[in-house]
This record gives structure tokens, C-alpha cells and sequence, in this order.
């Protein structure tokens, strides 16, 4: 069933997620299904959480995803829509991954291509708070489009401000390409 | 260790991995980490691959993450960059999100908006290959941004021909909107 039909009266409409987050409504006043975690999204839509469907969690979706696959299912048929821990993960895998193939030397032409796609993102972005967030972020922290290390730091440091935000222990922004790009030196992901 | 000083040399060059895809390789003769999956970039750089690490499958990413996190340890600090399968759903998922969001109605600007990041998106895409395929699509079939359910269809019908190409079945576009933002019918994403 649809969440489409079902908005919450002021009235009957939790402040707080099990997850101790602050319940995010669009401006229908309906539960945002990407602002949201899974849990807090289902606790204020008092739907039962007896069982985790498939793709609502990111580590269930991957062996969901590939299982389905195995067995010539339509791939994600049955998948769930993101909420905002997944969404986030997978959006921070695409950007860094980004900078990690960003040029060392851009042409003018390849900044300005990224810093188109990073401006049209942050109106896009589907958690609508995070978005407002992330403009807010990019008006006193100016994107850094320059080179590769220039961008991949910048972007580290908007991912510790959120980091932050949710209480997660920044990143050594120094290693960000051992993270993203090369792999780490002890050899684990070789 | 990183790939990057190792190229291979021209006579060594495996053409197909172990998945059976065909080897991508980058214009210094590199195998690219973003453009292959994890098991043919270790097949091609000759590397172990007695060990799962932690961050190189999306199963086991979450997985990692959530214990990580959970332990107070830096988030993703030892997870490692993304290959071409972890890229490709992280990707599918924002994008296909995005058209969840959409508005129904959208203004000129949110129109434009959602052309630039796309065609932004096209020219930055870490596969290079992949990003290749994706401007050829989308010349011969255009971008539409006129509002939610066309731009939904539209993507839904490109990540289609994506699905063709590796061999997977098709998915029913009709059903779009369970599957990225409503949930199905069912209630299982309720």
C-alpha cells in the first residue's frame, strides 16, 4: 500500500523515531520515504516491521539483488524503495567515485561540467532536508573543481560535516583516496 | 597496494575475466577498478582473492559499515573503492530516486535542472565505458524531463537496455513507481 492516501493529522504526528532521529514530513505533511530511516518511516506510518523486505536494507538488498539475479528474476523486481541511510551510502559511492576518475589536469570545459552536475545535484537530491543542507554547505564552502586531490578533499570534508551531524566519527580526509580510488596500502582490497 | 604503478604490458592483457565480461582497460593500459568487477580486476592484476574485503561487495558493505559504525570506528575506514557492480546500483539507485521525486508539475528551471545533471552526469560517470554507452543512448533517445512519470519511464526504459546488454531480464517500467517510490502493493515495503 501506497503511503500517497495516507497523510498524518498534526495532530497524531511523532516529532521522533524509534532511531531517536527527528521524523522528516513533506510539505503534505505525509512521512518522506528518503528522509527517513526504514524503521522510524515505518513506526510513523504504524505499519508492522515483522519482517525486512528485501532491498529496504542495504546489506539484505545486496543478496537479495544478487540472488534474484541468479535465478533469472527481473533484477530489484521485488526490491523496496531506499530510505535515507541507503539512499546516502549509494549517493556518497557515486560522487567519491567521481572524484576518484576527476582528471589531475581538468580542461575548463571538465570543471565546468562538475560543477554544473554538483550545483543541478544539490536541487535534486531526494531527501529534501539533506538537499537544503547541502546547498547551505556549498554557499560557505565553495565547491573545489580545480583538480582531483582539490575536489576529492573538498568532497570529504561535506561528507565529515554530515558525518558529524548524524553523530559518526569523521574521516581522515588525507586517506581519501585509499578509500575511494586506490584501494589501501595493507593490500585488502587488491 | 595501488594499481597505479602496474600497467600491464600489451602481450600479458587477459581479454575476458573469470565473470566471463570482457577486461576494460584505460588509456594508459591500466584495468580500470570502476569499469570491472572486483573478480576480474583481481584475476587481471594478478592478485589473491582469498578473502572477501570488507566494502567490495555491497552485501558485505553494508554489513561492514553497520558494525563499523556501530563500534564507533571511522565510517567506511577500511572499506574499499567501489567496483563496476557496487558503482552501477549505488548509481541506479540515486538516479531512479531522483525521478521518485521529481514533481508531476515542474517548472522550467526544475526542467533544466534535471537536463544539466543529466547531461553532466553522462560525461562524469566513473566507468568510462558505461558513461560511452550512456551518451550513445541518449542520443538516440532523449532525455525527457517533462515531468515525473516521463522521466521515470525514460529512465527505467535506459537502465533496461543496460539490463539487456549484461544479460539480465527486463524490468516491467509500468511498475516503476513500486519499485522507486511507493512500494509494492503487497505491503512488503509498507
Amino acid at each position: 500500500m501506497s503511503e500517497e492516501n495516507n497523510p498524518l493529522k498534526d495532530s497524531v504526528k511523532p516529532q521522533f523515531g524509534a532511531s531517536g532521529r527527528k521524523i522528516v514530513y513533506d510539505e503534505n505533511g505525509k512521512p518522506c520515504r528518503a528522509c527517513n530511516t526504514l524503521l522510524d518511516f515505518r513506526m510513523v506510518t504504524n505499519k508492522k516491521s515483522t519482517s525486512s523486505p528485501s532491498g529496504s536494507i542495504s546489506a539484505a538488498s545486496g543478496i537479495a539483488a544478487t540472488a534474484a539475479t541468479a535465478a533469472g528474476a527481473a533484477p530489484n523486481a521485488k526490491a523496496c524503495p531506499p530510505d535515507v541511510e541507503e539512499l546516502g551510502r549509494s549517493t556518497w559511492t557515486l560522487l567519491h567515485s567521481i572524484a576518484a576518475t576527476y582528471p589531475d589536469n581538468p580542461t575548463k570545459n571538465q570543471q565546468e561540467n562538475l560543477s554544473q552536475f554538483m550545483n543541478s545535484f544539490s536541487n535534486l537530491y531526494p531527501c529534501f532536508h539533506c538537499a537544503d543542507d547541502f546547498r547551505e554547505y556549498i554557499k560557505k564552502d565553495k565547491i573545489k573543481v580545480t583538480n582531483r586531490d582539490e575536489f576529492g578533499k573538498w568532497l570529504c570534508n561535506a561528507h565529515n560535516e554530515v558525518n558529524v551531524k548524524l553523530g559518526k566519527p569523521k574521516f581522515d580526509c588525507n586517506l581519501w583516496k585509499e578509500r575511494w580510488k586506490d584501494g589501501w596500502k595493507d593490500g585488502r582490497c587488491d
